[in-house]
């Protein structure tokens, strides 16, 4: 058995793990260490991978020959590191030091240990004071497939690393998610609809206002997020992630690759449900390199074939409201805002062709009309949009109520039309892109 | 020339690109390549490394002697990874994603490029719309060695992948810093005093009161820091990055490696400043694996032999207050805090034996007890601490005004003893650790 793998690849390797900084081409007393990096001369090289140890032999060098012709037992009688600082007049800790730990000593099992670079991101969250209490990982309120997906992936890593914790939802999920973890039989988690006193990692939000009640008593021990950073703080220092990707389950992944900690089968399911929905089938315009490449990955351990039939599946649970009022619908995928003491709340709705959507829009436009102003708001929004976006119709109507949000409406967006009610644009607009940061930077500016 | 690496740094390697979580052991569609990771397939397995590609052979395999004496012609008439597809029934579009990239197609130059991790780690900041402003990077009111050494590597880093950034501070730098940069010719950041309507990374903070005038009229566009989560937020989906270690400069240290830029002499000195500065020369609590691996690839690309030295040079310029008032002493290294509409400062001030943290601590009391009133805080809280702690010596003086702050030197802490003036520790006490924790947790039960 056999097969190739380009060259670049394992100077991408050693880079990643640190030989890009750590060893400098230029300095003389480095040199028996930088052939690694030299692109000229690593062209002679070879390396021979075996029972105890790693050889790299210089062609160029008088040793060449031990390289192409290896077993066992010759490598045992090779040059130790010890030898090699001899012969370099380099000080044992300085090999140490200038591979930054990576170079080490033959048979030192505690340096050995220190080799992986996993092992600094472990570190991290090793060190921290998790205490006895169970950590909760928790998404925003409306439970969509990236808040849950991100709950249940984030726990389960930290219980694979011994740190106890519990994926739950701030209340029964919506029905894209139902609709996956039906399919998979994945049971979804408890609900927890109060954080006081509770150890909390927040998934996917980083706001209060979109966090479940009591969030301001609970002590935060992490966040993962992809939206904008909110106005949630820690009383400690702890780990935090923000990164403008498709989906919080990315990042998620992301760490699970710096950690070197394996995804389970069903882990790697739930994963792809919120990659899935977050970058609509790696469509979006959100949409990066890591959730390309999550997807990849996770699709291999997921077992999972027929990805565009289940994402099928999934756009369709989204419209499907059957019997729900306007209110449930409204709410269905909905988060608060509140910037410079103005508040506002946009709600996502889904409908499949403009006809629908018309329809639907004039639904919430009467929705919000009469419970306006005993909502508080100052702004309302709600955007109503096709699930299979179609050319040449308007995939989506933006629907505004208050002042504000009329003047928002007719001035804080391009490329669409305001026709007098309604913002329609062709496009499938993103919340956290298109709709959020304009609106803030409108109230930033007026108040 | 030659060296030794042992076989888990490889395994590690390829666990840090990803091979552990893309190529799950037991799918048998995939065991061409879960030979990688097998342990107890490894230990037979020859690499060789040429001019156009790795070849991993399985010794148990019939092909086990091309591995064993290979030349740049041999290797271009092996298999390719199309062949090796169609041998085991594996379409090529599997084997591409089956490696998430990294196992490639030979001479498909588009492909080959997606192979290097780092650039998952590029493509979320390149993707990020960063426009054609100056990114200015700054740290904290009262610059100290990692605000400035932060800013300096951080906007160095970001004009290296191409976006235009600029190191600044809040105020000239201090005693500790001046000493680094004046030692090693490097100038000192140019003064920003007002954020607003600038584009800013902050690093070593995020709460607007350490922050600078006018920065929530600034478009935030990157946060980098090991202190607690602070309350500064962002319009937008940006990148942030907290974590708890010793020195927000090993966070961007870490930056640089995933994004596998090399680091300058010059910037390596300054990160190396940050890192002996915020970790006491990696002796502090606080200090984690990734500092110390930091401090080790640092030093030998800086080219500073005699770090201990020169950290003995920033301890000493760190008691240094000349003739400086009361005043400018409290506020050398300073930090405003506002939890649950309570508002405290807290200074942190060096002396060096018990008998002058006395003199230092009782010039801190009155200078609190004639300002308390004016200063409009609840709280001020002030901390003279030996600079080279001794043992059996009270090291920290912890000095507090206003009523909660008394009740919190009597009931917070541990450890140490309230005199009913001071409290004392024989620890030296970090702020982000030991002070702000407790007053957050006081003024959270309380208010």
């Amino acid at each position: 058995m056999r097969f190739s793998i380009k060259k670049s690849l394992i100077l991408a390797t050693l880079a990643t793990i640190g030989y890009a900084n750590v060893i400098p081409k230029s300095t003389s007393t480095t040199t028996t260490t930088a052939t690694i990096l030299s692109d000229s001369e690593i062209e002679d090289v070879n390396v021979s991978l075996s029972n105890n140890e790693v050889e790299v032999l210089d062609s160029s060098s008088e040793n060449e020959d031990l390289g192409s012709n290896i077993s066992n037992n010759e490598i045992k009688e090779l040059d130790t590191v010890d030898n090699i600082c001899k012969d370099n007049n380099i000080t044992e800790d300085k090999v140490y030091k200038c591979a930054s730990g990576e170079v080490i000593k033959v048979n030192d099992q505690s340096v050995k240990e220190e080799s992986d670079k996993s092992s600094i991101y472990l570190d991290i969250f090793k060190q921290f004071n998790f205490g006895n209490k169970i950590t909760y990982v928790i998404g925003h309120k409306s439970p969509d497939a990236d808040a849950v997906g991100s709950a249940i992936a984030f726990a389960d890593l930290l219980n694979k690393i011994d740190i106890k914790a519990q994926a739950v939802v701030s209340a029964p999920v919506n029905q894209e998610t139902n609709y996956f973890l039906n399919r998979f039989g994945i049971k979804s988690p408890e609900v927890l609809s109060n954080a006081e006193g509770k150890q909390i990692v927040l998934v996917d939000h980083s706001n209060y206002l979109q966090a479940i009640d009591g969030m301001k008593s609970a002590r935060i021990v992490g966040i993962i997020d992809h939206h904008n950073v909110g106005d949630v703080s820690s009383e400690e220092p702890i780990y935090a992630r923000f990164a403008y990707v498709g989906a919080a389950a990315s990042i998620i992944y992301l760490i699970y690759n710096e950690l070197n900690v394996p995804i389970s089968k069903e882990t790697a399911q739930i994963m792809l449900m919120s990659i899935l929905s977050d970058t609509e089938n790696l469509t979006s315009i959100n949409t990066r390199k890591l959730d390309r490449d999550a997807y990849a990955a996770l699709k291999i351990i997921s077992g999972i074939e027929d990805l565009d039939s289940i994402y099928e599946g999934m756009v369709d649970a989204r419209s499907s409201y059957g019997d729900m009022t306007d209110e449930q619908i409204f709410k269905t995928d909905y988060k608060e805002y509140n910037i410079n003491g103005k508040s506002f709340c946009v709600g996502n709705v889904n409908a499949y062709g403009e006809q629908k959507i018309k329809e639907m829009a004039d639904r919430m436009y009467n929705y919000m009309e009469s419970n306006y102003e005993k909502s508080g708001f100052n702004m309302m929004f709600s955007m109503v949009q096709n699930v299979k976006a179609k050319e040449n119709e308007n995939n989506t109507y933006l629907i505004g109520y208050g002042e504000d949000a009329i003047e928002i409406l007719k001035t804080a967006f391009s490329d669409g039309e305001f026709d007098g009610k309604y913002y329609k644009a062709k496009d499938v607009l993103s919340r956290k892109t298109h709709i959020i940061p304009p609106i803030t930077k409108y109230i930033n500016e007026k108040y």
